[in-house]
């Protein structure tokens, strides 16, 4: 049994052991969403930028996706041997020592004690420090996070919760992933996997950033990863504990099963794809892109967003690099809109604009709309770590059209990722193979110039839900019934090899405006702050009252 | 009485001696219009890039508009004392030696026998050589244009005749402008204005390009400035003429009355604006943007299209340079489409798309869009003087809407003209006033950016048909009613000083602005050949087979 907690909702599956078989699968929508604007009590205002969760729709996934998915599969709940959990992160949460949200306690009225979502984005302050002060005293494990901590991670939430609700803060025992805590909830007893603690927790070469950093930070944080982190680490796919009666009666699934360490959704998908292998690299494309690739050394990559050992899985070091927007580029250009006799065909031909788009650019030859753009739409996660970036297009003409500019998107986000995959080789990490997850596999447009682009085959994940399935994958290895991750995901995970192969003229004419992407990204990313200086006018004309 | 000849119709007003009253105004289409894929005959066909009128046309509005519009004043003709011309630039033709367009022969079936519109773009290549070998030979002449001969121009279009149709070219009595030849037709004898000649004819310093010159583009070519240009040069708003018997009785106009010197519209238009003294910049903003502006000695302005002595009024140096799109960007980024909420919301309005954009535009505060353009979306007239650039938008995020693209590129146009401006001040030809006529005048977010960005009160025309009232102050200075252009511009022009005055805090924010346009203006114009490159990627992809 794989479990899938996404933003919106969770995912159980039921995988067959022998071979990786999707049996049926179950969705159970979070009724409380993602809460921005109030707490659940619809009174407690939040801030702007503040993104919180409910604990109780996550346990809600575990009572009616795990039994709708096991009676869908006509599998008899008794022959299920294990059971894994995958989370987004970093969705972090403080609780009491026994594991108790600070949410489901006395202290449920204030924002602070709910969980953090992912995408909370209050504490860009606090990230700002954590960096400037890392840098400052040369704190050796910022390196391994591109040079750059995220507002987005466990520590950066935590000094918020710290500094803006001190008692919040006193009462919390345990500042904990939500991809533990649900595990906690399975189990009985608490414990901490690697990935997250890895990539989220900056838990590095054995141990979380010192006391005396700490303290520096804030004189009330400086026992913060000693009194409410550390905890030894498990490994990927290890059994760290057994279904619970209470976690039994919830799920219909045997007490006492093998019950697998947390993990996170992005790169449980690894095991899915095959790509655990080292140098096999999975982009998980959705909205945004992450990459996960193994190497067989800690190399200094520069730009990347983490690495980590055993972060992907044991015994190799696992690399993360993303781009900040992919897909939501590509939905930004549809929706600044079409002309009227697109909409009118689209209409006619009962197609949407993305089909009409897809299909007009597909007819171009390469380099034919006279365009190169720069994908930072939403700021350069990597190689660049620079979130105040912002995109560029060159090239324009009375003659361009809108299927033009839209190529010319699909074709920025692939250079994006040849510049990550170049950097990971060129930094120590070979990459072999170009394997692709996630909702834009299915854009055969985007996966050609993918291969072009990048002069390699793209091979695809045959699973339409790679996190789930990763996550059976590691309750398969928890539960023994095979001997590790990697023995288990060439059993169980699946995949379509070199779906789409390049073609070498077509590689030729890209290689040509690849060139110019990359004179563009040093000038722009680099060597002129101009972007920089774009952002700070627009941020103080929208903060000072206009004159008019 | 002054007659405006257009790219599609001829207007005719009839204006008051003393006040310059616009009386009553008529216009006649072009039957032929623009030929651009066949001739008249409806079988001959065009090559690519070709652009042909028919004379008769042209002599069709002298027989139905100007009759129409004395009939519409409810003057009588008698009390007409002149009439004056002015055309587009640069339309010529081939004539015999008594101004017998080739068109009208036994040559008429040979496209190269017919008047070639301003916009025919087919003599590239000998616009090429023209420029080069100019270069090469250290031509004194080719500073005064910007360092580049247009494709559109006299000498170009000319060779293209002989080179592809030497039967045709040694036909070719006189080669001469429309401006010229309509006037021909009034008066029964040839003349040539001072500005076409100057602007559009490389007459310069008194004379044509050598013979020396014109033999080495083409042995042939060697006599032609001497034989089918030559002619005493008249200055504007001189009288060339008398109205001959012929023409009285297609114009219904008195025989005899003063004929004046022909003119080009843009130049011409300077006189209805009161913008023939030193200093007073004429913006003229529609598809494109055209500045005529005075001075008192001969500078060397870098990138201007052209100057010319009494190319605008006598006793002063005329200087003329140019936007290649302005008006013209506007309507592509509302023809790349809107987002359908907001065709809804024009619909539910009654507004167009334009209305709409520039409402939503005009509520931003400066800057606040983060983004800057680069308005070269049909190359850079002045004062790059590169047609094979395009255009550039930085600062995209996926918040941007197509308001703030639409505002970036106003203002865009707004920095272009600031450049140019500012080269004419540092360049030595001081600019007192900024005064607008054509379309975009009716443009208020426009013309208020544009005084935010000049620094400087912007002034309107208060005429709609610019072109037609100063033709018609020149008809009256040369039958006497006035002692010379500037006397009868003062009175006859008609001006709204200071309609738009910049805000300061407005300007200041523009400053920061502008100081990031010239940096890109600087970058992709000048340093790095990017637009270039990708120019040649486009047109090599576009005429290869593609691949796939």
């Amino acid at each position: 049994m794989g479990v899938d907690f996404g933003t919106l909702s969770g995912r159980a599956v039921v995988v067959r052991v022998r071979d990786g078989e999707e049996l049926a699968s179950a969705v159970h929508e979070y009724p409380h969403g993602v809460m921005e604007r109030q707490l659940s009590d619809g009174t407690t205002p939040l801030p702007p930028d503040w993104a919180l969760q409910h604990p109780e729709d996550w346990c809600e996934v575990l009572r009616r996706a795990v039994p709708a998915a096991v009676e869908a599969s006509g599998v008899d709940p008794r022959d299920v041997v294990g059971i894994a959990t995958d989370f987004t992160a970093c969705t972090v949460l403080p609780t009491l020592a026994d594991g108790t949200p600070l949410a489901a306690t006395e202290l449920s009225g204030r924002p602070h004690a709910w969980p953090k979502l992912w995408k909370h984005h209050a504490a860009q302050d606090q990230a700002d420090r954590i960096n400037a002060l890392a840098h400052e005293r040369g704190e050796k494990w910022i390196a391994r996070y591109g040079g750059k901590i995220s507002a987005e991670w466990q520590f950066a939430k935590a000094l918020q919760v710290l500094e803006e609700d001190p008692e919040v803060y006193a009462r919390c025992a345990r500042w904990i992933e939500a991809s533990d805590w649900i595990v906690w909830q399975l189990t009985g007893t608490e414990s901490r996997n690697a990935c997250a603690a890895g990539y989220k927790g900056i838990h590095q070469d054995g141990s979380y950033p010192t006391e005396e950093y700490l303290a520096a930070l804030h004189p009330d944080f400086a026992d913060f990863a000693r009194t409410r982190l550390e905890f030894p680490l498990s490994a990927l796919g290890s059994r760290v504990g057994s279904l619970t009666a209470r976690a039994a009666q919830w799920t219909g699934l045997p007490e006492g099963i093998a019950v697998a360490a947390g993990n996170v959704d992005a790169h449980v998908a690894a095991a899915a794809a095959q790509a655990v292998e080292n140098g096999r690299l999975l982009a998980i494309m959705g909205t945004s892109s992450c990459h996960v690739v193994n190497g067989p050394a800690l190399a200094d990559v520069p730009g990347i967003c983490g690495v980590v050992s055993g972060g992907i899985v044991e015994g190799a070091y696992g690399y993360e690099a993303g781009q900040s927007a992919v897909g939501d580029i590509f939905g930004w250009a549809i929706g600044q809109g079409v002309p009227a006799d697109y909409a009118a065909e689209a209409a006619s031909r009962g197609e949407n604009l993305h089909t009409l788009l897809t299909r007009k650019a597909a007819a171009q030859p390469v380099g034919g709309h006279g365009l190169v753009a720069l994908d930072w739409m939403n700021g350069n996660r990597s190689v660049l770590v620079d979130h105040h970036l912002s995109g560029v297009i060159v090239g324009l003409t009375l003659t361009t059209r809108p299927e033009d500019v839209y190529r010319a998107l699909l074709e920025a986000t692939a250079f994006g990722t040849r510049v990550i995959v170049e950097t990971l080789e060129s930094g120590g990490v070979p990459v072999h193979e170009f394997i692709v997850t996630g909702g834009l596999k299915k854009n055969t447009l985007l996966m050609q110039i993918y291969a072009d682009v990048l002069r390699r085959p793209v091979s695809l994940a045959a699973s339409e839900q790679g996190s789930a399935l990763g996550s059976a994958i590691h309750a398969a290895v928890a539960a023994g019934a095979h001997r590790d991750v990697r023995t288990a995901t060439a059993a169980m995970g699946r995949l379509h090899r070199n779906v789409y192969v390049p073609d070498p003229s077509r590689a030729d004419a890209y290689d040509a405006l690849f060139a110019e992407y990359r004179l563009l990204h040093e000038e722009f990313g680099v060597r002129d702050g101009l972007l920089h200086r774009l952002r700070r006018i627009r941020n103080h004309a929208l903060t000072s009252t206009p004159a008019d």
